[in-house]
């Protein structure tokens, strides 16, 4: 990392690369070995994954701004699937993609701190970055600053889960409080507290949040209520995430969010294509406009 | 992993290890650079994590029943690091204790299968499993679902996050819902909900709850809520908790909990001593007599 990225906000850094690359997507990248293309058959488990992933990041490298990296995914396999996603990592922001770490994690205090320097900044011996990392919200924000104080030092961002649209979340995070809000605005509101103190110059925070796309109603309340937190939206296409869904996310000038794809875009092909990453990258521009599209 | 492992129900493996052991007690294993005895300074730091962590778990292993390796402590140091943790956790087993992979993972739907066949399980090509893996409530029991599908499967045992002992936890999991309950109370409703299909011979679930020990009228509470569900309870002694903060997570019969200790255990030591694991192994039989004591 050059010294000019370390300083460089990365909620700057993602708008930048979003406006350059025409929209606000991201590719999810989640290997599973029973869907990766017949001609990857040959390879042992471990590397097809490999394989599958670098090729996957070639083929839309051009096109979108940033991809996400599942984390489960590799984990699977162990410490030998671990190094595989660090090579992934690596070979994403080499491509000059934003890459985001989706690992969701969460602890307090110093074991926090351990994640942040592994797995965000990468500071470690062996241990590889990544230019924003999502993490959980269930043990409070001191669970969060350890995150927060490395990210603000090295220029990386931070996705916090607030709202996620799988119907378990809907049970938990759209409980009301007896003040009125629900556990999910609670949390947002935690989350806009904490990140208000590292602005970049677009005036977003390297706090982001993670928004499911699938409560309209919900972002309506979310994006006012965290009006300086880049939106993370899981669940367009493959999860029922619709266009109302999505634009409820953005603020009017169209910033605010950028939404992540990823069985739709990268298992886009017919198993037996030997040219299979074509529709990948197809795949990854019809998502382009499809969001450009929403957005006009 | 042998055909009886499999089918032995992992709260009642735990039970009879806590008996046979002498006490309800788990040493926390979070190795950390600048803790480490002079003696291990000549090591490069991810040597010298792993020759630390194996060195206590020898110390212990004779006298507690658990133990519980912080993943964080490893995944700081990347790929290697991650592979000390399997290292760690197989000695573990090897040695005869209840290894409790402290991991806090949380995702949905695939995310959370690949997390358990790797990290709970074991499964797959060089990962590694454990007794019972730390997860995350936030995402909802959905969330949880796949993680205790595969440990049903394989007689493995998980720790739900419901209530933990840090400052920013009250903010979140103290608030309070609109029908009385706290958030924490409402999370472990759904827990207890979810554990009930699958109890042991001994009458609790193997999806136990981490309930930290520092707040006594949560602890009755969470207790009355959660009848079937074994208390991972950290927070005694270093973070705090007392006597009756400990005595709130048992049953009267004395089961139904196993408290963690971990850097009054495992640091006990002056770091210029050559023989500081003799050190250890006393903070292990001192942790366990204070146990007995409070539940005597």
């Amino acid at each position: 990392m050059t010294e000019s990225d370390k300083t460089h906000h990365a909620a700057d850094r993602l708008i930048e690369a979003c406006r350059s690359k025409g929209a606000p997507v991201c590719v999810g990248i989640d290997p599973v070995l029973n869907k990766l293309p017949d001609s990857l058959g040959g390879l042992e488990p471990i590397a097809a994954i490999e394989k599958f992933s670098l090729e996957v990041i070639e083929a839309v490298a051009e096109h979108v701004p940033a991809i996400k990296p599942q984390i489960a995914c590799f984990e699977r396999y162990g410490s030998e699937g671990y190094a595989v996603y660090e090579r992934v990592a690596t070979a994403g922001r080499e491509a000059g993609l934003f890459v985001i770490g989706d690992a969701k994690r969460g602890d307090i205090g110093t074991s926090s701190a351990h994640y942040a320097s592994g797995l965000l900044v990468g500071e470690e011996d062996s241990a590889v970055g990544c230019d924003a990392l999502t993490v959980n919200t269930y043990l409070g924000m001191d669970g969060i600053e350890p995150f927060f104080k490395a990210a603000a030092a090295t220029g990386k961002g931070l996705f916090a889960l607030v709202r996620t649209s799988n119907p378990g979340g809907d049970k938990l995070q759209g409980l009301r409080l007896e003040d009125g809000r629900s556990v999910a605005e609670a949390v947002a509101d935690q989350v806009a507290d904490l990140g208000c103190g590292e602005l970049g110059s677009s005036g977003y925070s390297l706090l982001g949040a993670v928004v499911g796309a699938t409560k309209p109603e919900d972002a309506v309340s979310l994006r006012q209520r965290m009006p300086q937190q880049i939106f993370l939206v899981p669940g367009f296409g493959a999860q029922g995430g619709s266009a109302d869904d999505v634009r409820a996310c953005f603020k009017p000038d169209g910033t605010g969010a950028i939404i992540t794809a990823s069985r739709s875009v990268i298992y886009a092909y017919n198993p037996a294509d030997t040219d299979w990453p074509d529709a990948v990258t197809q795949a990854a521009i019809d998502l382009k406009r499809q969001i450009a599209e929403i957005l006009s």
